[in-house]
C-alpha cells in the first residue's frame, strides 16, 4: 500500500444504532472534527448482514460507507467470520469448537469457531464472497480487514484427523515421527497416525514434539482457514489490499507464519502504560511494534489501541494527558502508518461498555478524550510528510515464537517461569537506549546487512539457523547469545553432544550445567574490565561454561562456581561473538552493549537521558527523527535542533509525553556515515 | 408474630441419637439449666421421616416434640427439603442438579436439588402437608421453618426452558430482550427465545443482561419453589407462621424478594469475631442484622450462630469469655426476638463435628461454652421487657442486591475489587459510631420518614428510584452518592447522557471520567472546610467529576487531577445533595458524616468511645438504649445512667464484651425533642 | 536378601538407543569407571517388550542384561505395568482410568492404569510371567522391581463395584455402614450398598467414613494389584525377591500396607536440598528413610535419587560440590544397602530430558555430576564392611498415614493447615539432634523395646492403641503426646466422652477447647521449669486442658487462656506421659525432648553441632558411627576419633557435606551401657 497521508480513526459499530440515524450524522461531524479519515465496519456485522441463511442484507452498511465516504471518511471493510450468528451455530453445531477437555462448547462469547469445520468456511467464504462483489469497487473502500484477532484451538474429531494428516505430511512415517518425538521414552511409541491424539490435560502433556506439532498445526489450519477467507475475496474479484489484526504479546500462533498471505500487517496495541512505568512500557511496546514491522520490513497499521483505558486489565487506570498523543506518535516512530482505536463510539452495553472510546456514553465532543484524540489527528497532519517512509535497522534482536513454544512446553530447569520473551527485552532496551532503531526476526529471517545480532535463549536451534550466526559472524558481524542457547532441535530433542550445537568454536565456550535460582537468590557479577564498571547481580538462571577460546570479560562473585565465566567473547572471523551465561540485570545489559556498540561501524549512537526515546524513519532524501518524551517531566533534547528542520513540535526541554520530529537530509554533512546532528 | 419473651435455643437433630433415647432426656435437662425454651427440630430428617417413597414414620419426631413440650421448650419445625433421601435422588435423578458446564451431579452434599423439578416440588409438598396436618396444631410448634438456606442454581433443561418462559414474560418480544440486552454488541443477536441459554463458563458469559436475568430467575425460581412449599402447609391447614433461614452476606439470591411471602425474616449469622477486630467485624455483622430487620422494618429471629466457632472457616478461632454474649445481644439489639444456635449437641461425625454446639463431643454441663450458654440464657430473661419491641431508624444506607451483581458483572473499571458491599459499610459504620439506629435498604424502598440516606455506588439506577432521590431531597432530606453512580439501566445498559443519570441537577456535578488504582496506589484528598480538618486519602477509584452548581468541600491531592473535587455539596429544594468522587477512608466518612448529621434535626447522635456500640429499641411507652462493649477492654458509658432505669448490667466501665441496657420512658424531660440522657 | 557389598547404579533405559548399539558400550566402560554395580532395566519398555499384543521380543533385553553383566554389572529387572502400549489402550479402552468428575482419561502419560481392570490385569500378568521364565534364573538379575511409583485412582464403573464388595466385607450391612459413618447426619442414610459412589466433586465429599473408606479400597485394590503381578512372576516360577519403589512424602496409599508382600522396601528419595538449608531438609529426608526402614525394621534400597538436579520442582537448583556425597552417604547411614540413580543417561526427549543423570546428553565422563558419581562409587566400596548392617533404634515417632487422611478429610479446626507431618518431624528433628537412631511408626505397630516415643496430633486413635500406650508407660516408657490427640475412631466417628479418649488418666489432663490462631498470630510459652530455660512460643493450635492429676511444667503467656497448662508430665506405673497441648517452636522441643532423655536410660545422646548428623548402623560385632556434614562450612567432630577405628574420612574438621565412619567393636570399654567414646 502506498501512504500520503497518516490513517486516522477507528473501530466503528453503527449497527447497534440503526434504529437512530441522528446517531449516525453526530458521529460524522464529530469525526471531522478530531480528523478522522478512515473507520473499520462490519468486524461484528454478521448477524445483520445476513440475518437468516443465504439472505443478505448490505444496504444499511453501504449507505454507510457511502455517507461516511461523502464526507472524506474511507473504510476498512471487516469479514465477520470473527462471530457468527446465532442461527448458524444452531443449524450447524459443527461450527462451535471443542475445547482441550473434549466438552463441546455452546454458543456465545467470540473467536471460538472450529476451524476445520468444512461448513464454517463454506459460510463465511459464502458473505466474503458477497461482501467482496458489493464492497470491492466502492471507492470508499481502502483495504480488507479479515475476520478479526484470530486465536484458540479446537480439539473436534475434524480437527483431529486434520492434525493427523498435518504430522503425516510432515513426517511420511510413524516411525520417523516417533523418532522425531523421541516417544521411546515412557514406552510410548505410536503404532500408527491413526492414534494420534492432540495434547489434552485427560490424556497426552508429556510429549513435547506433539505439544509443538499440536501448536504448529493450530497456526497451519488457523492459516488456512485466513488463506480461505482471502480466496474468497480474490475469487469474486477483490482488488484491494488484505490484512487481519494481530494481537500484542500472542503467543498462540506464530504470526510470521502469516504475513506472506498479508498485503500489510496490522495489529492491536493495548499496553498498560501506568502498570510500571510509561518508559518501561514504552519499550515493551515498541518490541511488539518493531516486531509487527519486521515481519516483512515494512510499514504496517496500528488497527487498534484505546483513546483513554481498557475495560480487561485487572484495574483499567486513564492515560494521563499527553498519553495518548504519546501512545499514537510511538506508532508512527516505529513504521505504522495509522492511528486507529478500538473504538469510535462506546456501546451502551456489552463485554466492552467501559472499554475507552472517543465519543464515550455522552456523546459529547467537550471530554478530554474527545479533546486530546483531535489532537492527534491534528499532530498527524503536521508530520504527514512521514507517511510512507521507511524504518531501517542495523541491529536486531531474534524473538521466535516456535522457540518461546518449546521453552514452555520443557519442564526444567525453571518451571516457575523462564522469562524469554523478557530476557529479550533487556537486549532490545539496551539497543533502542542509545537512540538504535532495532529490528525484531526470529530464526528463519535472514541476517544479512545487521551490525548486530542479539539472540538470548535460543534454546531451540533450527536447521540453519547455526549456520547463518557462523557465517555472520565470520563476515563481521556482532553476535551475542546467552545461557540456554543450542540444546534442542525443532522438535524439542536435544543434541547429543556440545552445547550450543554446532556453535561452541564460534562462542569459543561449552556449557557443561545450569543453576536455576529461587526467586528470592541472586548472585553477583564481577567484572574482569575496566568497560564493565558497575556492581551487576545476576537472577534465576545461571550456566557454568568452560571456555575454549573465549576471553572472559566478567564471573560469577559467589557459590561454588564463583570466578567461573559470566561473560565471554570470541572472535570468529571478522567478527565477535559474547556470550552471557547468567540472567544479568539491566545494568549490565546496558554498559555492555554501549560498549560493543563502540566499535561498531555504520550504526549511529545517540546519547539519551532516561525516558526520552528516538526513532529513524527514512524517507526519499531524508531522515526523520522522532524524539519522544516518555516521562511526566519536562526532558531536555540531546541534541541542537536548531540546526535542523523541525517538523513537529520545536521547543526543548519536550513537554511530559511531548515529541519533537526533526527533518535530517541526506545532503547534511556526515560524520561517520551519519549526517552530523552537532 | 408476638414476642413477650426471646426465643432461645437452636437446631437440634435428635434422629442422629434414636438408639439412645437417655440422650434425649440428658439433653432436657440441660436445655432447662441453659434456660432454653425452643429447639429447631426436622432440618435434616426426611431419611427419618419418609424411609421409603410415601411411607412416612412421624411417630418418633412427635413423641420428641411432645416430650419436649413438657418441659417447656417449644419447636420450631422445618420442612426437610434442605436434603433429600437417597432413595429419592435414584428413583427421580431429575432432583439432581447440572452445573453450569452442564454436568450432572452424583447424590450428596445438600441444598442442592433443582428448584423445577416438577417431581422435587410434588415430593417435597406431600412430606411438608403431612406435617402441617400432623403438627401444625400441636400447641408445641411455634413456627415452620420453610427448608434450610435456599441457594444454588440448576442449569438442567427444564430450568432452560423456564428460564426462556420468565424472559418471554418479562420481556413479551425477542426484539425487545435484544434491545435491552444490546445483543447487537459482538453480533449476538437472538432470533428466538428458544435460542437462550443459561450463562456458562463453555458459551455465553459476555452479555451482562443475561448474567443479571439468569440471577433474576434463580431468585424467582428458589421463591417459586419455595411458594410450593408454603402453599402445601396452608392447603395442609396449617395456621403457624413461616420463616426461611437466609444467609450472612450471600450474594446468590437477592433475599428482599422473599420477604413478602414470610411471616418473620430469620437469618443465620456468623462473623469472624477475630479475623480483625470485634469492633469491625460488629459493624459488619451489624449491617446484617439491619438489611434482615429493614426487609419488612420488623422484628426478626436470629436462626443460628455458633456458641463458640465454626469449622468451615479457614481457621476457627473460638469466642473469648464474655463474647457468646456480646454476640447473643448484638442481635437483640439491632432487633431479634431469639438467639438461636446451630447446634445444641455436636454430631458425631459428618462435615460439621467440629462445628460449635452448646452441648459438645464430651455431653459434659461443665465446660465453658455451656456456662457462658447458660449465661446468656439468663440475660435473655433479664431483659424480657425488650421483647416485641421496635427498631425504629432515622437514617439508612442503600445496599442494592441487583446493584451488587451489576458491579460485578461489569468488565471494569476494577476488576480486581470494586467492593461494593464494603463502600456501603463505611457509610454504615460512621453513623453508627454516632449512635444511630440505620436501616439498610435496596433501591425499592421508600426513602420517606427518614432524615438522611446514603447510597454509595449505585451504578444501577433503576426505574423510579432517580425520582425517590430527587423528592426525598427536595423536601429536606440529606442524601450522599458517590462516584459509580447511575451509569446503568436495570439490564445494565447504559444510559446515553450525563452521569449520574437524571440527578445531575439534584448534586450540581456530572461525572467525567473514572480512574483505577492499582492496589498499591492512594491519592490525598485536600479539604477545602475545617470542618474536615483531617489528612485524608483515597484509593482504588478516583472519579472525575465538573461541577454545575455544587460547592467544592475537598479536592485531589495528587495526580493530573489534583484540585479536581472529591466531595461536594449541592443545595436542592430544601435538602442537600452531597457527592463523593472518590473511595475515602473511613476517617473521611467519619468527619464527614459527624459534620452533615449536626445539621439534621430529628436524630439524637451520642458521642461514643472507640469499640463502644448503643442500639435503640423502642417499646410502648419507654426507649431502651442497649450499649455494648465490643473491645476486650473495660469501657466507660458516655451517659450519666444513674440516673436512668438500668434493665441490664448496671456498672461503669462497661466489662470487656459486656452491655447495659437502659430504659428511658417517653416522659422522661426532652432536650432538642429526644429524651435528655445527661 | 543378603549385601555384601552396597549396590551403586540406577535406571538405565537402553531401549532408547536400540539403534545405536555403540551407546551401550561406551555406557558400560563408563558404568566401571564410575564403579556402578547394578542397573535397573525394563521400567518403561512394554512397547519394546510386546510390540504387538502377544508377541515378546525379549531378545534384545537379554543381549543387554548379558553384556553387562559379562562386565560386572547386574540387574534388576522391571516389570513393565507402569506405561502400557498404545495399542492396549486402543483395544481395550477400560485399562484407561475415569478421574473423579467421572471423565474418561486419553492415552497418555504414566502410571494411570485402572488396578481393577481384568483385562489390565489378564495383559500385565502375562507378560511378568514371561519375563520370569526368561529372566529369573539369569545370574545377572538379583531382584524384581515390580511396576513403577504405583499410585492413583480410579473411578470406573468397575472400581465402584469392587469399592462396594470392599465396604460389603468391611460392615456386613448397610446399617454398620450408615452408624459408622454417622451417616445420619444431613439425612443422608444408605439403603442398600449399590448407592454407594466414591467421593466426587460432583457429588459426595462431606463423609469422612466415606473418603476414609475410599482411600482404604485404593490401597486395598492397588495392593491387590500388585499382589497380581507378584503372583504372576512367582507362578512363572521366580525366586529372586521382589520390590516396588515407593515415593517421597506421597500420601495417596498407606505404603505400609504394602511391606508384607514385598522381599524388601525400596523408594525413591528426591529432597530439595537448596529450598531452605541441606540441614534441615536432611531431617526430612531422614525421617522418609526411617520410615521407610521402619516398614519392615530391615535394611531397604534407595531406588532412584538424581545426581544432580530435577527438573519437576518449581525451581531445579543444581548441588554444589560434595552434595551427592552427602544425599548418598545419608542413605546408607539410615540403612540402605544401595545408592540408585534416576537415571543413567539421559533421554534426549521426553518429559524427563532436564532431569540429572550420570551421562548427560554431551555424553561425557569429564562432567562435574560424573566425576562425583564415581567419588560415590568409590566411597561406597571403601565403606563396604557396613552392608547388611542394622539399624537399631530405641526411640522412635508415630505418623499414620490414616490418621493423616482423616486429619485432612475433617473441616476444621484449622482448615488452612494442619502440619501433620510438620509436627511429627519435630519431634523426629529433636531426637535426631542428640544422636539418637529414630524409628517411624505407625498405629499398628509394637512398642517393644522402645523408650522413648513421640506421638503427635494422634487425632484418630485406632482399637487397640490407647492399649498400647497404656501398657508402653505402665512399662516404664516415656511416652509424649500433643493437642489434637485421641478424638476420633478409626471410621472419623468422634468419641462421646473425655479426650484424649481413653488416656486421660495416662496422661492426668483432658482436654476441654481447641483454638486456632491466624497465620499471622502467636502466643507466648512461660515456662514453669528451669529445665526449659528459653523465650518459646506456638502457633496454629493450642488446646485447652485441664488437669486431673498432670503435674504443669509450661502455661500460656497471653490470650484468655494465659497461665494454662501447655506442657504437662504425669507419672503412670513406671513411666511418664507427658502431654503437650500447644503447636511449640523447635526449641521448645529441643529443650524439652534433652531433658526427657537426661532421665532415660539405655540411649546414648552424643552433642551434636549445628547441622551434623550422626546415625549409627549395628554389625555382627561392631557399631558403626556415621557422621556427616549437612554445612557448607568446616564441622568438628564432637568426640575424639583418633582413638577409635576409621573407616571412611579421618580428619577433623569434616569438608563441606562431607563424612566420617568410625568403628566401635562391641569389645570396647562401656560407660553407662555404651562404648565410650571419649
Amino acid at each position: 500500500m502506498d501512504f500520503t497521508e497518516f490513517l486516522y480513526g477507528g473501530d466503528y459499530n453503527p449497527e447497534q444504532w440503526l434504529g437512530e440515524p441522528e446517531i449516525l450524522e453526530k458521529d460524522i461531524e464529530m469525526m471531522k472534527k478530531a480528523h478522522v479519515n478512515t473507520v473499520t465496519l462490519g468486524v461484528f456485522s454478521w448477524s445483520f448482514l445476513e440475518p437468516e441463511e443465504g439472505r443478505y442484507e448490505f444496504d444499511w452498511l453501504e449507505k454507510i460507507v457511502n455517507r461516511l465516504y461523502e464526507n472524506g471518511i474511507s473504510t476498512i471493510l471487516a469479514t465477520p467470520s470473527g462471530a457468527r450468528p446465532h442461527w448458524l451455530a444452531d443449524k450447524y453445531p459443527e461450527v462451535l469448537r471443542v475445547n482441550e477437555k473434549r466438552e463441546k462448547m455452546i454458543f456465545g462469547g467470540r473467536h471460538n469457531h472450529c476451524f476445520t469445520s468444512p461448513v464454517y468456511r463454506e459460510k463465511t467464504a459464502a458473505i466474503d464472497a458477497a461482501l467482496a462483489g458489493r464492497f470491492d469497487a466502492n471507492p470508499a473502500v481502502r483495504l480488507w480487514h479479515v475476520s478479526n484477532e484470530y486465536g484458540g484451538d479446537c480439539h473436534c474429531p475434524r480437527c483431529q484427523e486434520a492434525f493427523r494428516a498435518f504430522l503425516k505430511e510432515k513426517y511420511g512415517t510413524i516411525d520417523a515421527l516417533n523418532k522425531a518425538w523421541n516417544s521411546a521414552f515412557w514406552s510410548h511409541i505410536y503404532d500408527s497416525f491413526d492414534q494420534v491424539e492432540s495434547p489434552s490435560s485427560l490424556g497426552e502433556e508429556s510429549i513435547m514434539g506433539l505439544v509443538l506439532d499440536w501448536k504448529r498445526f493450530v497456526t497451519y489450519e488457523t492459516r488456512d482457514f485466513m488463506r480461505n477467507e482471502i480466496r474468497a475475496l480474490r475469487d469474486a474479484g477483490a482488488v484491494k489490499p488484505c490484512t487481519i489484526n494481530m494481537m500484542q504479546h500472542f503467543k498462540d500462533l506464530d504470526y510470521r507464519k502469516f504475513a506472506a498471505d498479508l498485503d500489510i500487517i496490522s495489529w492491536d496495541n493495548y499496553p498498560s502504560w501506568l502498570e510500571t512505568t510509561p518508559a518501561d512500557e514504552g519499550f515493551r511496546a515498541g518490541m511488539q511494534h518493531d516486531m509487527m514491522r519486521s515481519m516483512k520490513k515494512a510499514p504496517f497499521l496500528m488497527m487498534e489501541s484505546t483513546p483513554s483505558m481498557t475495560n480487561w486489565q485487572d484495574v483499567s487506570r486513564i492515560m494521563k494527558p499527553g498519553m495518548l498523543f504519546m501512545q499514537s506518535f510511538q506508532a508512527v516512530a516505529h513504521g505504522s502508518e495509522s492511528v486507529f482505536y478500538f473504538q469510535w463510539r462506546a456501546s451502551l452495553g456489552g463485554d466492552e461498555k467501559f472499554h475507552g472510546a472517543v465519543v464515550d456514553h455522552t456523546g459529547s465532543d467537550q471530554t478530554r478524550v474527545f479533546r486530546e484524540a483531535s489532537e492527534v489527528g491534528s499532530g498527524l497532519e503536521e508530520i504527514k510528510e512521514l507517511a510512507g517512509t521507511q524504518v531501517v535497522s542495523r541491529t536486531a534482536v531474534i524473538y521466535d515464537m516456535e522457540n518461546e513454544w518449546a521453552i514452555a512446553a520443557s519442564r526444567g530447569p525453571r518451571n516457575q517461569g523462564m522469562h524469554y520473551e523478557e530476557t529479550v527485552l533487556k537486549s532490545y532496551k539496551a539497543l533502542r537506549s542509545m537512540g538504535l532503531n532495532v529490528d525484531v526476526l526470529d530464526e528463519d529471517a535472514s541476517l544479512d546487512g545487521y551490525k548486530l545480532v542479539s539472540a538470548p535463549m535460543l534454546y531451540m536451534l533450527k536447521e540453519g539457523f547455526a549456520d547463518k550466526i557462523r557465517a555472520f559472524v565470520q563476515n563481521g558481524g556482532i553476535f551475542i547469545s546467552t545461557y540456554h542457547t543450542g540444546l534442542a532441535d525443532e522438535n524439542d530433542k536435544c543434541f547429543a553432544g556440545t552445547v550450543p550445537n554446532g556453535l561452541t568454536d564460534v562462542f569459543g565456550i561449552e556449557r557443561t550445567e545450569i543453576d536455576a535460582l529461587n526467586d528470592w537468590e541472586e548472585n553477583k557479577v564481577s567484572s574482569l574490565t575496566s568497560d564493565l564498571p558497575g556492581r551487576y547481580t545476576c537472577t534465576e538462571l545461571c550456566e557454568l561454561v568452560r571456555t575454549c577460546g573465549a576471553e572472559v570479560l566478567a564471573v560469577y562473585g559467589s557459590d561454588f562456581y564463583k570466578g567461573m565465566p559470566v561473560l565471554t567473547r570470541n572472535r570468529f572471523g571478522k567478527g565477535w561473538a559474547y556470550y552471557l551465561a547468567a540472567n544479568v540485570d539491566d545494568e549490565f545489559y546496558y554498559d555492555l552493549f554501549d560498549k560493543i556498540t563502540r566499535t561498531v561501524g555504520g550504526i549511529r549512537k545517540i546519547k539519551l537521558p532516561a525516558g526520552l526515546s528516538v526513532m529513524t524513519r527514512t524517507g526519499a532524501d531524508a531522515d526523520y527523527l522522532i524524539f519522544q518524551n516518555f516521562t511526566g517531566e519536562e526532558t531536555y533534547l540531546p541534541v541542537d535542533y536548531n540546526k535542523l528542520d523541525v517538523v513537529y513540535g520545536g521547543a526543548s526541554p519536550l513537554t511530559p509525553y511531548g515529541a519533537m520530529v526533526l527533518r535530517v537530509p541526506f545532503s547534511r554533512p556526515k560524520k561517520g556515515g551519519f549526517p552530523n546532528l552537532s
